[in-house]
This record gives C-alpha cells, structure tokens and sequence, in this order.
C-alpha cells in the first residue's frame, strides 16, 4: 500500500515539501490541503504587486495547477483542516460547503504558517483595518488604492510594514508608519543601522514616528483613524503590519508540543514531539546555528529549506537541517538592505561580548561612475574572534555579500580571516579592498 | 636612526606596502622607486578607459603625488634600480638624467610587477606591436584609434586580451582575436564555462580564432599583419597580450631564489630566501590555498594584500599571508564573470579527483521583471566533499557569489554544507532557492 502524506498549507513550504516527498517516494499519496483559493503562490512578491513592480497578483503564483498534476499531488483548496488526531493518524477536514472528511495518514506536515496579528488595542472589534499576508489581502489593499484612498497608515515598521509603505508611497499615497520601537526595522537591523534606512524613507516623503504606540482605532464602523503616541492620525487606508504568530491552534489541540518561540518544537529532522509529525515553515521553530537556542525564522528561504528536510524524512529518507541564521534582504526604493546571523542587540541579549566593525565604503573605485555608499556592520563574537551578524545597508550586490556573511557565518570564520580573505576584484564591479573585508579591518583594531 | 624602508615599484603592490610600512613605524624612511612617469594608479582600469567607460586615463591616479606627501613616502618616478647589494644592504638607481646612487635600505621590498611577453615569432623584431600593461601602453593604443585605426587584432585570449578587445569592438574596431589554446580564458574558466562566453563575444561582433597559434609578424618596418593558423590578418592595431612574466631580473641578479612557477619565492610572512628582503605583487610567487602548492596569482587583489603583508613585516611588524585562491571577476559588454579557486582542468592538473556541478538558473523569480540568467559550475574533490573552485557565467552579483564562493572555499565548506546554506532572497534581489545552492545540489547526486 502506498505511503499517505498529508501537508496542513500549500504554500512555500507545503509545496516544497509536497515536492521533496515526491522526489523521495514516487508512489506515495501526498495530500495538500488549504484554506486559501490560490496555492503556491509567493507572499513575498505582494509588496511589489502593490508597488506595481510586478504587473498582476497572478504572476505570483510558482506552482500552477499544472506543476500539482505532473507530481501528482493532490491539492485541497478552501479545505479546512479542524483536526489532528495523532494515535489514529487522522486529520479531519472540512470543504467551503461543509462537508467534512477524516484523512488517513502515514506522515503529517504541519505547513499552517503564521497569521498577522494586531495588540489588544482600543477599538479592536471595529472593521476596515487591512493586513498583507494573502493574494486576497493585497488584493483587497490594491482595491481600496485603485477606489481613490490617498493617504495610508501602516501599523508596525517590520520588514513587511516597511515594504509595504514603500509600495504605497510609491503609488502615490501620503504615508505615515507608526513603530512603537524607537527604530524601524527592529528585528533586522540595530538602531544605528537602521537610522539610515530611516532617514532615506524620510526622504522619499514616508512620514515615520517611532517610539510611538497605537493607542486607539477611530470611527463609528469602520476604522478611519488611529491615535498614537497621544495624536490623532486620518487616513483613507489602514494597515496592521504588527508582525506575524505562529499558526499553531491546530498542533496545539492535538497535544504537539509547542516551543519557547511559541512556534511548533521540531528535531533536526523537522519532526515535532509526535512520532510521523512533522512541521515547516513560518509554524515551525528551529535552532540558530550562533546561539544554539531555539529561534522562530519566518522567512521564505527558511520555509522551503525546512520543508524539504520534512518532505525527504516525511517519505522515509533521511535529512537533516542545519538550523537557521536569519538571513534576509530587502530593496526599497533603490537602497539595498540585508542581515544575516545577530545583530549587536540580539546577541547581546542570547548573553554574546561582542565588538563591532562598521565601516561606510563605495562599491566601485573612485575612478569607475555608478559606485554608490555602501555601509556595513560586522558582529564578531569577542573570545573566539567568530563572526556571528552583519548587517548592510546600501550599496550593490547586497544580496551576495549577505550571502558571502552567512557561508562565513555558517564556516565560523574569524574576523581576522575575513581581513585576509581571497575577494575578487574589477573596476566596473568592485573596489580592490572589499568593503567587507574593511569592515573586519575595523572590528579587527578593537580586538588587537 | 628610523629604520630605511626601500621599495623597488610604485604601484598597487609597491604604493601598498609603503602604506602599511607607514603605519606600522611612523618614523621609518621610506623611499619607492618606479622607472615609470607616474606612480600608484591601477593598470586593471587601462581596458575601461579604452573602452570609455573612464573619462580618462588619469582617473586611474589613485595615489596622487599628495597622497605620498601625506604619508610621509619618498617617490622616485622615472628612476631604475639596477643592482640589489643583499651583503651590504644597498640598491643601486640611476635617474632619468643618468645619475647613478646607492641608497641603503634596512628593508627591501621587491615589487617589480611583471612585463608583457612575445614568444619567439618570426618578425618578433619588427616594430608596431602594441601591448597593454601601463598608462603608457593604453594611450598609445588610444591614439591610434584616434589616429583612425579600423581593424584590430589581439593576440591571447587571456583576461587582459579579453578585456581589449571588447573596448576595441566598442571603439568601433572589427576585431580579431587570436589564441594558440582550444578555448578562451584558458586559465580563468573551464572549457564548457568559457564556450559560452565565446558565443557572446562573438554575437557583439568579435572574431575570436581559437587552437590558431601566431606563426609570423608581416610587415617591412612596422607589423601590419599576422599569419596564424595558416591565414593572412592585416590589421591597423595588432595588440600582444600572449600574458605577462614576472619581474625578476634584479632578484636573480642578487641571488635571491626563484620558485618554479618563475616568480620570487617566499614565505608566509613575504620574505624572500634572503633575510630583510621581501616580495609581492606580480612578481612574487605564493601558496595556493587549495593544491597547497606555489602559484603565481598576478591579480590587483592579490598584490595588495601580499604587498599589505610585507609592508607591516619590513616595518617590524608581523604579519602572515594565508594564501591565494585567485578570485577573479570582469564585465564584458553586460556579461559579469567570475572565478575562485581550480578550474576543473587545474584541479585534475593537481592530481584531484573532482566531480562538478553546473546549474543554468535565473537571478530573480520568473514573475520579477529583469532577472538574467546565470551559470555556475562547482568543482568538488570528491573524497573530502569540499568545493575547491568555482567559476560563474552571466546573472547578476557575479562578484559577491565569487566572493562567498571564496570564503567557502577557504573555511573548507562541503558541497553538502552548500547545499543547505542559508541564503537571501528577496522578489527584486534573488531567487528563493539560491543558484549556488542549487549547483551544490546537482553535484551532490554525483557524490551519492
């Protein structure tokens, strides 16, 4: 009899998972199920639809209806999963029209993500206000552009808040974010690096105020205001962008255990506390390959690592995962963002002795038009001399560097072999000294 | 008494290691010597300046005469050293004008650069070949340009010919290239890599003649043409770029060793066989870091981290170089490429058994406008698992994959490791699943 997987969602990482296991298991049944209309789409493009950088929400579906038939996986959509039992190695389902359905499993993979969530805030119960997780969502947020709405609010200066204030700015909207941190971008960057991003969105006319809590949603029905930090505040659009939980409701009542991050436990096999139970994705926690502490990723390149690894062990291979550092980039407007590993706040609060390297370099020689200002910051870890977090802002070819920080990161390389590493080097596309390489220089001083 | 810091080359390698000199003793007396009009610009722009993509050549000054006042260095332009005494510690020079002096030295930095070669052709005494490694070299190729020269030959297909004849092309001229080997770049990619950067050049309009060896100069007093390969080329422009040897006349003279690969042996700390003597740049040979043998890297970045290494340990300071991995990266019309470590015909040269991965993928996901497409090939020894080269054809942050490439390689990361890298990936920026990555995952099932 074939092996019965079911996947719990349908996106980054129920797809990739779905895959793996086929690629592992050719005669398995795999099973998808999801509460949404559209599968394997990319989230992560919906700042950009919004933005107009990508022409139609439906361009950001991967995974048409086509790539689940040639694998043969069968894809669930608007189906509800109500239940988990795990001694019978049942889910229960429900479809749009109520009918409900228990499934049989050999593998389960909980792929439920997480959900956007807004504070215990005055006027909670009122409608209107909009969040960005689904192509519904952004679609909904599109609509209300496209019927006129002028100025925006987004609640919440994360990575998706951020992106999705540049997409509004960027169609033209007066927008004001609203962090209740004294920084934007506090999960990704620290305060001195961040400022800089600031002061750029400022310049692009996004009106910022941190340090400045929602203390109340204004309207009679609909919410059309909001007070923060003590000020009324209109506006035509309204968004919570306050971060994301892990779905876990699910796991939870099935007696799964759940972590410290609030996300599902998991094993290096992605496998939860329940034997033949596995979890992926933004549901699931992992461990940070610097701290060795359990961490909770939610990023996409996290997900579809995670998924593999619970699709290959979910069909009976065998794969581990190496555990998570964070990285992670962004482009607004035309300046490049990226982090990988802690930041200088985050490590000191996992109990690391840190010093930092930061340095302002240009991407090109002096003599070579089209270098711009690139700044980076280098955590290094002070006993082993370890590099464990780099942050960059600006610049060209961020993405890469980020990735070049994770690898040696990942290698646990030393700032001092990071001031001598082999970097290459032509005028159209890098200074001689790379900029990283200066940024270890820096950090090296304060460790002599 | 200051300590006497005598350094023969005033350019990347020379200027470099008078810096770090500088720093090291503040009080030294430190003096350069260059046969050449101008000091510390950087040779590797010459190309761009032909091709026009740098207004001009003195754009390349990156050390200005002030930079040398403010540093307290003593320059001797158009000054030749002619004798090293390594008994008594002296240099021998001779100025433009002829005067001849001794000048003692407590340290000696040898950073003679390399030359451009001919090999022994018929009609090699002939005058009018042109060939391309100073300041000098390019405005004279430039001024026959101008002058109204049409057509251009370059002989080798090695970066620096490479690099000419694609401003040559965008200069207007049809031009031919010639190379004795089977393949362009011959010692930068692979054969399969450098294949399709071949069919580009020849798209943008270049004739390249590969297995054709140049057989004859044709000319009365200047070359006008060349037979290779049997057939008669004219052309106004004939450039030699068959590679450049090191600099080491003055160094055998002294009775300072010479290594195998021809270039000036040395230490870890860039000391010649010859106590208080040290060598870096393109005339000193190192260590590889993967064959663990003696290479000659002759690349900017290389020299001036050699150069960096041998300046602190000439000032008393102490300093080791780890060794070259010869990261390369150039643009040629849109095409970024990019190398480190061994190719895999070196890594067979070596006696490694590899196997290799090569994925073709896009740099952005199919739904964001503007992604390109990508190559990497992966070279993977095949007992230890470990990447020890990599070479990248097209896409986007060429430079900063060959970069983290290159930490990869240095900090001994598996294909395996690779394969489960965290990696950045945002809508505008990347793939979610990384290109490298994916390489690693191709070579991966050959290790199965």
């Amino acid at each position: 009899m074939p092996r019965r997987i079911v996947i719990i969602g349908a996106h980054a990482a129920g797809v990739d998972a779905a895959s793996a296991a086929r690629k592992t298991d050719r005669t398995a049944e795999i099973t998808l199920i999801t509460k949404q209309k559209q599968a394997g789409y990319s989230p992560c493009g919906i700042p950009f639809v919004l933005g107009r950088h990508i022409p139609s929400f439906d361009k950001l579906i991967v995974f048409p209806q086509s790539y689940f038939r040639m694998m043969k996986l069968n894809l669930m959509l608007e189906t509800t999963a109500t239940n988990i039992d795990t001694k019978n190695k049942t889910v229960e389902i429900r479809d749009k029209t109520g009918k409900q359905e228990k499934l049989q499993y050999d593998s389960l993979i909980i792929a439920t993500g997480a959900y956007p969530f807004v504070p215990p805030i005055k006027g909670r119960e009122k409608q209107g206000v909009y969040v960005l997780r689904t192509i519904e969502d952004g679609k909904k947020i599109d609509q209300a552009i496209n019927n006129g709405a002028k100025t925006a609010i987004v609640m919440g200066a994360g990575l998706i808040g951020i992106e999705t204030a540049v997409a509004l700015q960027e169609r033209g909207l007066r927008t004001t974010v609203v962090e209740l941190l004294p920084q934007i971008l506090p999960t990704m960057l620290d305060a001195d690096m961040a400022k800089s991003v600031q002061e750029m969105l400022e310049q692009k006319g996004i009106n910022i105020m941190v340090s400045k809590g929602v203390e109340e949603f204004l309207g009679t029905d609909r919410v059309t205001g909001i007070i923060a930090g003590g000020e009324q505040i209109n506006a035509d659009l309204i968004i919570a962008a306050f971060g994301v939980k892990p779905n876990t409701e699910l796991a939870k009542k099935a007696g799964i255990a759940i972590g410290e991050t609030r996300g599902i436990k998991t094993n290096i096999r992605m496998e939860t506390n329940v034997k033949d139970v596995y979890a992926a994705g933004d549901c699931a926690e992992c461990i940070h390959m610097v701290t060795q502490r359990p961490a909770l990723s939610q990023l996409g390149t996290t997900a579809v690592r995670q998924a593999k690894v619970a699709g290959i062990n979910a069909a009976g291979g065998y794969a581990v995962f190496p555990g998570v550092l964070g990285s992670a980039v962004t482009k607004l407007f035309d300046t490049e963002i990226g982090v990988t590993g802690l930041t200088e706040f985050f490590a000191k609060r996992a109990g690391l002795e840190t010093i930092t390297g930061t340095i302002a370099s240009k991407t090109r020689p002096e003599y070579y038009p089209g270098g711009v200002s690139i700044k980076i910051k280098l955590v290094v870890e002070k006993e082993t001399e370890r590099i464990v977090g780099a942050q960059i802002v600006g610049g060209e070819q961020v993405t890469q560097r980020i990735n070049a920080l994770s690898f040696a990161i990942q290698k646990q390389m030393t700032v001092r072999d990071l001031a001598k590493a082999d970097t290459a080097y032509a005028p159209p596309l890098n200074e001689t000294w790379e900029p990283m390489v200066l940024a270890a220089e820096v950090a090296l001083r304060k460790l002599r």
